[in-house]
């Protein structure tokens, strides 16, 4: 068990909660047999985002974190600055509407104007210019030990989910070292992120040493989002794009993809990366808990 | 075989071409033994498509159909109306634009300002009322066999496809009856419908005795998306969310997920499945051709 070695990892300090009620609906239906079945599915609900007046994006969720979520979605989006004095986060649950206020006067109506529809993505859209900000961005040449990432891969998919609840939906795990930290998921993947980025600003936490895993595809979209966090290694179940693995080398973020059993691709950040294990060793996944390898 | 006794469906009219040069690049990596891979990785680029003068998204794309993703686009936003005449569709390759023209004259400002940030999406948008226009909407109750169902999914997964060639790719796929008509490919899962709906535009295709096919989740925008192209089924490898069961099942749409081997769930238009094979005569999926369930 690749786990046994390393029980003195970290509990959780956010986990999946896939017995909250009002995350899933039970829907019957009708399988291949005619038979009547009941089964489980994931809420998806409209939150409009506003930072102080201006109305910013209504995203589809499934509601768990609405303020880490309208947080982190505007700090990924530029629209919270590093030094902004956030003076209130209000959630109104009849409205479906959390305002983020700060001390700051902000208008980004021009920034509104510009659209990039993203890739996994429906109608996606990055506001303003999606590389904005990112010429300066250089990640630290934090090492990574492969034997973390077999760990975290171990723990995060035998770690009771929505996704193992009802499918249909994405998980990102702030990791670090060996230790899951914070698990989101969502119906939108970037939802996800967005959720961890909130949480990492509500509490102030470095991001050097982390390292971010997600259950979707290394997109450019999601490479450029993690490097905004300051974030120097992503790892994935999921494949890559070409414009995803030439970002990551250019900011000097590791990304791993491909990551099932004991088999992964490094495409960018070799040097950083610490064999300390043999993948030989390492336990191939139970069917039970083999993921899928979402193409989301 | 599932398909041997339907060897009179019809050819591919659009099928994938994974061996085209500019849809995907060659990339070194490691594996876990710290040897150098030469991975096949897909491509993703801009193309920023306009209707007449005004720019209206940029769209990350593998970039294969820049003209039918353009009309498709513009049609499942509402923003080409179904008597429009298209005077004109010109693709600029070096500037990665596509212009739309029209004999009417169109102004879309207020439309792009209402934004709705999608599930399965990055920062996904649907500009303007993401419901607007579906109120109107009841599909044909168009009966579909469990037969052609199965024989779909046996030969859209045998299909040489970018998917088997470099993964963190979606699939969607235009039908009819037993026979799968136009596969479409794409970085975001709603560029791969909106080509279709280009195609189907350009060509003056009915949509009622249609099938859609995704690689995708059922969430609602595919739901509405399917829908507001009038095609009275959708079928998927992937699961549900609870706001795509409940407008299918208002919009009159059957709806079949979590189709692999001879296994599915129909969560809507139940009345409209014809049973006229047995699952257990179906064949399961070999290992190869066993496409993973997407979360996207």
């Amino acid at each position: 068990m690749q786990l046994a070695r390393n029980n003195d990892i970290a509990d959780y300090l956010i986990e999946p909660d896939p017995l909250r009620a009002d995350l899933t609906r039970s829907v019957n239906g009708t399988d291949q047999n005619g038979t009547v079945q009941t089964i489980s599915v994931v809420e998806e609900r409209p939150l409009t985002i506003y930072l102080n007046a201006q109305e910013i994006v209504t995203a589809m969720t499934i509601g768990d974190y609405p303020e880490y979520l309208a947080l982190g979605f505007l700090r990924n989006q530029g629209m919270l600055l590093e030094d902004d004095d956030i003076t209130g986060v209000d959630y109104d649950e009849d409205l479906d509407v959390v305002v983020v206020r700060t001390a700051r006067e902000t208008s980004y109506e021009d920034k509104l104007k510009k659209k990039t529809r993203t890739s996994g993505c429906a109608v996606g859209t990055v506001f303003g210019d999606m590389m904005e900000g990112l010429e300066d961005v250089q990640l630290p040449a934090t090492k990574v030990r492969t034997s973390w990432l077999y760990d975290l891969a171990a723990k995060i998919n035998r770690t009771p989910s929505l996704y193992l609840e009802a499918g249909a939906i994405h998980g990102t795990v702030l990791c670090r070292e060996n230790a899951p930290l914070v698990y989101m998921e969502d119906v939108g993947r970037h939802n996800a992120v967005d959720k961890i980025a909130g949480w990492m600003l509500r509490h102030d936490r470095v991001a050097e040493d982390k390292i971010l895993y997600t259950t979707g595809r290394l997109t450019s979209e999601m490479v450029i989002k993690t490097a905004m966090m300051g974030i120097p290694v992503l790892a994935s179940r999921s494949g890559f794009t070409a414009w995803g693995v030439e970002i990551a080398r250019e900011v000097g973020l590791t990304l791993i993809g491909r990551m099932r059993g004991q088999r992964f691709i490094c495409l960018a950040g070799e040097d950083r990366l610490i064999r300390d294990v043999d993948p030989a060793s390492v336990k191939v996944e139970a069917g039970k808990h083999g993921r899928k390898g979402g193409r989301a």
